[in-house]
């Protein structure tokens, strides 16, 4: 293992430990926040069955929208930790870098909350779409220079970061497709994301050898 | 000690840490995001102890959700330490199911702030157990898990697992029970809950010996 | 050092650090949550200076609670703080009653909104006696527990634990006074809260010799 | 290094990760906060793309002031992060200051919000302008408390020290001059507010030489 450098913090450094600590904090309260988007209804006669079921029911977008978000956010936890699993170390850019990559995080409950609210509207749809583009983006980026920068813990095969590169920016692709499908059929762009799910199944099949050895996400 | 295989965090490792960090992180918040669930009331006249004692009185339900739902989420908080604490490591999976568990765990402020405000519909009351009763239910699918892909630090012998299958399952069945129980009479349903805690003390006297050594929850 | 027993978690443990790392979860968003309760105000002329400062002059009530209540939440966070650094270890019933604790701090919250929204009310300040006392009160247990169950790293001489247990105490008999004196006058009230910081500053006066080697709190 | 005194806490002390914790904590659920100064509009045809564009055009502020605070606060926990790497320990008073620190990040959501609904008035601006400048204060007090007490791990030069604690000066100089300014010109307020990032690209070409080595912030 390389000597760390200046502003180089290794892996067993209290520093690497603390941005991991406010990382899992930033997105532990991003996935806990969702539930705040969900409001409770009231209605005048608070001991009616059918009443509150009526306006649970005109809440179902939002008890949708909650568990999307949850699996979204909870997948990119998962991502990241698989990255962080293969670092032997950060530098200052990448801590800075991460920190853009929390912003879009951080943003998530937004969107989700008016996806809950307008689950039927175009825009709504659209605006869910950029945000987790964003994310998957910046997920690309985190990747990029860890490999540029000689932070992994492996040396990483070109043909391994290219099909890793792929697999994290086809979350990208399919997101992003959805937006203009959105203002065709709100179901169409929903159907896109779902998409998703099968595409990196079936793509694993042309996974390299022992990729998983070095690989991000999937 | 096995060593651990590939997709494998090791007790000791950055990796089982953090997921504890995140899993400490949603269940602090979860319980912390309560408290957001009681409204401060307002009244016209801001000086007034009876009026504001009056609305106070109004939102009993609300304390006592509050305090409910505390001691439910910190009873799964203790279930789930013990449980880890019986951990030799994790795999992909457990982390996965770990995930979904916490789903339920963040889901339960807004059961919690709907039986808050409808103490006595029937229905918030069967939504709170169903709710409950997931985050029972996911808590035997890990402790399952663990056993079978054999991560668990000692061998546990079959009488032992069973018995703690069963104390697991125990609120399961409780929460379901007390459903249709809320449609006849909310107060049975609540007593329902209330007397899974007499069940588990008694249900001790038939503990394996030495299953204080395996077991989770309790 | 004595061996763990069973269900004693060592301070080197995985179990002794996830409470600790549960508990500073908990205070962190209790004294993060304090903002929340801070309305931001409504105005016609959004672009009006007038306006807006009448607003937050209206609330000053508000800012003066938040401030207090980070004062009284970090003084117990501190205080848990030294609690924690004479530990040797846990036992079960410790973490069971820092979950009690954690429930009390978890509510601070609610009665600092009644106080920012009712900073005249005689029982809006009898309830955040009511609960800063419960707090202090749980800490006394803690400390009591610790040192019965000798979890606490050296032995403690009975005078330091009498002058100890004394010192969380002086807080619970403060706010319990101030609660009659909140109806007969709230300023008096408040007053008898802050006079609690003087009687601190001559109590360590009296503090025996070496007490600061052991004690909680102060 | 030299043996920690009473009442310090070394840097490999458990004392010392809980400190971090906890700040870690509260900066992560200080910039997740600001999400929930957002609102979500209603609008009355929930369909209508047109409608929810005008409504999210209206809120153009919160989104720039979330993006801002974000920036702002990922900004104060880089610069925490580099302060902390370069101490050997901490004292209580530290451990005191920070908690005072963590006070004035934790209130800036509520100049957030503020800020993002009163975009154009300079009462916002003003008050959003003194908050940031108090947590620049309190960093410039946390590493005069630290360089006088002997905690930093390496002896920092007087010339190095001067020019750090000029670099932490600056942002409070820029936010407070913007004070005035606001009430003249709101644009030119944040145009202040921007002028500090070339100021402080510029101020790197004087610095003293080796001065990464022991810098706060930068």
């Amino acid at each position: 293992m390389a000597a760390p450098g200046f502003g180089r913090y290794d892996r067993d450094s209290l520093e690497f430990a603390r941005v991991l600590a406010f990382t899992d904090g930033v997105f532990a309260i991003a996935i806990t926040l969702l539930v705040v988007g969900i409001e409770v209804p009231s209605i005048p006669d608070t001991d009616s069955v059918r009443e509150l079921a009526n306006e649970l029911n005109d809440q179902t977008g939002s008890f949708v929208s909650f568990f999307i978000s949850f699996a979204v956010i909870g997948r990119y936890w998962l991502a990241h930790h698989t990255f962080v699993s293969q670092l032997r170390g950060m530098d200052r850019r990448l801590i800075g870098l991460n920190l853009l990559y929390l912003a879009f995080i951080a943003f998530l409950p937004f969107p989700t909350s008016l996806l809950g609210n307008f689950f039927e509207n175009p825009l709504s749809i659209a605006l869910y779409a950029v945000a987790v583009a964003a994310v998957s983006g910046m997920e690309v980026v985190l990747f990029r220079h860890a490999y540029r920068a000689g932070l992994l813990a492996q040396e990483v095969p070109a043909v391994v970061y290219r099909w890793g590169m792929l697999m994290s920016l086809s979350p990208v692709v399919f997101f992003l497709l959805s937006i203009p499908a959105a203002f065709v059929n709100t179901s169409l762009a929903v159907a896109l994301w779902l998409l998703g799910v099968p595409f990196q199944l079936l793509a694993n099949r042309w996974k390299p050898k022992d990729a998983d050895k070095y690989l991000i996400g999937g």
